[in-house]
């Protein structure tokens, strides 16, 4: 395999490999596995050559996807290849990269080819295309799952770090539970969409497919980002991965809502699957599911399959035996539409976003399997409506509802299947599901895709916050698992890091108030200790509320850690000190709880 | 005429009349006036009866429209009275209040009756109604102006102090310029439309006809608020109108998107409103207006018209004949329109609002005329789609653009006519733009609508920052005119009061940074002196923002105000105070500025 991300640029950075061997290394192993129906074209050498000449001079360290290279679905545009949309007719040679193309490349990562998919990006199958269906890296009877079939292979059998996809209807989620792989699904609007040829262009998104969460996220960071060119882009943050939460609150749908058209190994993964997350502290609900399931039919039963036919129309009325049968039965569909059913389609989905709001609100995510049964390429050939249309159960309605979404493997059934989980949750909040994801995914003991190769988590580096985020040092009631703690959570915040203060400061115990809380200050330099903090990052408003709420004597001003950084933290005014009992030999709050508790044991009466 | 809303409130608060009296008196006022256009319904005495007992026992102190009658558009369900959208075979006994009617009586307004407009808001004129076409308040020769014609003229005649309209092309600002009232048409989503017969959904929003800034906005605050029964309501905040900005920067059309269909008064009228914004410090630059007009096409001549189809299609079909022969072809034009229209429409519109945005974007207020001339009845009714399309050429594209509007009366020209000017500004500013309009609108000395009583401004009282907002004391750099200022101004924050500390702080001047900067410190109660500030209200994510920037030694925290208040404000580290000079002597930090710049100029060589 070629490694994860994090492999690669360690490799690089460190001298081991340089990004000229790794990409060689790639195209070979591209050669070696031979599954010709994987990628529809591959970067000419000219270009590689080019990519690799532009990365030289530069820093690896200050690049985060030197020298990586990555494939790219096959209906979003790199300059000199064509992008076909799996319909040879209406292919076209691509003159300029799509934004995210763009903002990947400038991050030192490589394109190496582009991908099959089920054509114009119409199914989640995967065996909707003249280019063959891709094989299934992990059980090769089964479909590959779609539309980004080849995107999610080509990841799974360990030919590229990653690469990117589309989802509209679920393309970035059933071909990665499929294949034993993560798929991330961003928010709407977080990565452009400018040079992607549409689906449905109010519901689609660009997605990322990887072998671990953390890889799949380090590709957001640097895909995401607003865009002019896209009129659907939106400023939002894309946030953080912070620690799995203390005891996260998770929807899942209830009994009657559990579809698996009689596969009792996808019921039983399922199970399973909640189990574990129940096992690492989370606390699960029953949700009822009708207002999601009802959202999904608006889209190939309702009007927004006129956006299909809006993407194609006039290729549709030139060539019509230039699609695939089914592809085309589908986009004609939108034929039959009026404007009024559109509108009433809107109003419709407004109501449903409301209902789903209102079920969604208390709970960290929506816990889903990914797919609710699997399909061998036979059946799928056999009934390819049906079966493609089952898959997409606990994927179609998310895009409609303005839902961030994470597949990531859960486990191998007996029968050699992969079972994926997805997690939703609202737009906005993909780097709390990221979080939630990759502790979920380590827990498994799985290996990576058809790798082979452990999954191999990394202690993070000191995290800092996300644009959009500001960080902010904790000392007392709101450390994690503390009494203010749940107010951080609520509002957003994420955990970053672990902290001490440099050695020029003292804490004190503050006249209780409704909790007690401690006060720091700092004197002279020299003249205290180094105090113990977490750092937290807090949307920017969140962060405001959180300073307006501070009770005097606390505010927030500037602290100096230990390590010779600035960020901002609670400190207390000079003017309390003379009341209030100095604690500063603690060296903390935790540790002066400790100590308080363990007098408190020390002195109850045995027995009493 | 029946008085302000300040009028009203202060006579009811100080029991100088008692909310039955006003009432009676606005009954007897609508009598006299004797304009059987205006109403469409009276509520019934056993509903006013019921209305003013459930005033009783009630702080009149604590209720925001204590008292106050109200008139409501007849597209706005109250419970009890006829919705007939001015179409008789379309009414409907209303059973439930709209959620907009609920909050204000619940904030103490009474509702007087129901106001006729064209038929279901179709139409900018007045004259498509079957009950008639109300007469113009200023020039009886005149079009109302429409849809919400009788709301406009109930509150210009001085019957009721504030109505309630609706505005989807321009139905909320039109009618104000035609009767030299205000007409606050708000951010979409900002007042709930639950009970509200629906125009074009997606953009229909409730406004509010007054005849000061001050009463509009005052209602606003009232009448606003997220609505779960609504699903196009949005959580944004209402902001609270600061003073007028320093020199704030207003859009004008440039000369060639100046329309006036050869109108020379309506051209001079602006001229002139522009050239008063510019005495009040304005600074003006002129836009390209084509993206602007482009979108005003989608609503009549694009797809958006498929939303009135949508919102009364059915009763199309069962009651063709029961439609104003207009209204009808218009509404009609919606069904040869299909989905890929309405998505195609979407998409323009989509990136329409992008080039808006970048044209906008460092403006306070685009400033366009209300309407860009006026017509009498004779020539709209023998014109009548002509002459209504040319009245909404600076109105249709401003809710497509999800934009707030503020139109205020400008002049009465020389033909007795009135001119009115309206401000628009990106969804979320309705604040801004009332700041912009109440100084403007007191600074042309007109009288009120046709009242004749002279507008009065009054002082406001201590103003507190609007939810969302947060609130910040300010002592240095950051005060008005000083340096850092224009970083507040950007961060939409608004200026709310000038306060003073209590004695018990010092000021310190800061080492010199790259702005000067003072340092405000408590010490024990009494061992400083009280210190002039400013607070300032900041939307949430700004006030995180600013406080995540500022400084070491500079930090937030609570400061005591002279009159036992409690305010966040800037407050400087303890440890820092040992190296800065004390200037607590000069109560300021604008004082300690003016004693340095007096010193300066006394040592100046003269005529050096």
């Amino acid at each position: 395999m070629i490694g994860t991300i994090s492999d690669l640029l360690a490799a690089h950075r460190s001298g081991a490999a340089r990004p000229a061997d790794t990409i060689a290394r790639c195209v070979e192993l591209i050669e070696r596995h031979g599954d010709p129906a994987i990628f529809t074209s591959i970067s000419p050498p000219k270009a590689i050559a080019a990519a690799l000449k532009a990365l030289e001079g530069l820093d690896p360290a200050t690049l985060p996807l030197y020298g990586i290279p990555f494939a790219v679905k096959d209906n979003i545009d790199v300059a000199g290849l064509p992008t076909t949309c799996a319909c040879p007719d209406f292919a076209y040679d691509a003159t300029r990269d799509a934004s995210v193309v763009v903002r990947l490349r400038r991050a030192g990562a490589i394109v190496i080819g582009k991908t099959n998919l089920d054509q114009f990006a119409t199914g989640l199958n995967g065996t909707r295309s003249p280019y063959g269906t891709p094989r299934n890296a992990v059980r090769p009877d089964l479909v590959p799952g779609g539309s980004s079939s080849g995107s999610a292979v080509s990841v799974a059998a360990g030919l590229v770090p990653f690469a990117l996809g589309t989802d509209t209807a679920g393309s970035g989620r059933v071909p990665a539970g499929l294949n034993n792989i993560v798929g991330l699904k961003p928010s709407l609007g977080l990565i452009s969409t400018n040079g992607v040829v549409p689906a449905c262009r109010t519901l689609d998104c660009v997605s990322v497919f990887a072998l671990s969460v953390e890889d799949a996220f380090a590709v957001l960071r640097v895909a995401a980002g607003p865009d002019d060119a896209d009129p659907f882009s939106r400023p939002l943050p894309v946030g953080q991965p912070g620690g799995f939460p203390a005891k996260p609150l998770l929807a899942v749908p209830r009994r009657e809502d559990l579809v698996s058209f009689g596969d009792r190994l996808a019921e039983k993964a399922f199970a399973a699957a909640v189990a574990r997350f129940q096992a690492l502290g989370a606390r699960v609900e029953e949700i009822d599911m009708t207002s999601f399931f009802e959202t999904a039919k608006l889209l190939y039963e309702g009007p927004w399959v006129a956006e299909r036919l809006a993407a194609v129309g006039p290729f549709l009325e030139s060539r019509p035996a230039s699609f695939h049968p089914v592809v085309r039965s589908i986009v004609e569909q939108g034929r039959g539409l009026s404007a009024v059913d559109a509108f009433r389609g809107q109003y419709r989905l407004a109501e449903l976003k409301v209902e789903a709001r209102a079920i969604l609100g208390r709970f960290d995510a929506l816990t889903v399997p990914t797919m609710p049964t699997v399909y061998t390429v036979e059946e799928m050939l056999a009934q390819p409506v049906r079966c493609n249309s089952n898959l997409g159960v606990y994927t179609n309605f998310v895009n409609l509802l303005d839902m961030c979404g994470l597949s990531v493997p859960a486990e191998i059934r007996p029968d050699g299947a992969p079972a994926g989980v997805t997690l939703l949750a609202p737009a906005g909040r993909d780097a709390h599901l990221a979080a939630l994801g990759a502790r979920f995914h380590a827990d498994t003991g799985l290996t990576m895709g058809a790798t082979g190769a452990p999954l191999v988590t990394r202690p993070a580096a000191s995290v800092r916050a996300a644009p959009g985020y500001l960080e902010l040092a904790l000392f007392g009631a709101h450390l994690s698992g503390l009494p203010l703690n749940g107010d951080l959570l609520a509002a957003g915040a994420v955990f970053l890091r672990a902290a001490r203060t440099s050695a020029d400061y003292r804490l004190h115990l503050l006249p209780e108030g409704r909790v007690r809380r401690p006060g720091l200050l700092r004197g002279r330099p020299g003249s205290g200790a180094a105090i113990d903090c977490e750092v937290w990052a807090l949307p920017a408003d969140a962060f405001g509320r959180l300073v307006a709420g501070i009770p005097a004597p606390l505010g927030v001003g500037t602290v100096q850690l230990d390590d010779g950084t600035e960020v901002k933290g609670f400190l207390m005014e000079a003017a309390a000190a003379a009341t209030a009992r100095d604690i500063t030999a603690f060296g903390g709050w935790r540790a002066f709880l400790a100590d308080e508790e363990a007098r408190r044991a020390e002195s109850q009466p045995v027995g009493g």
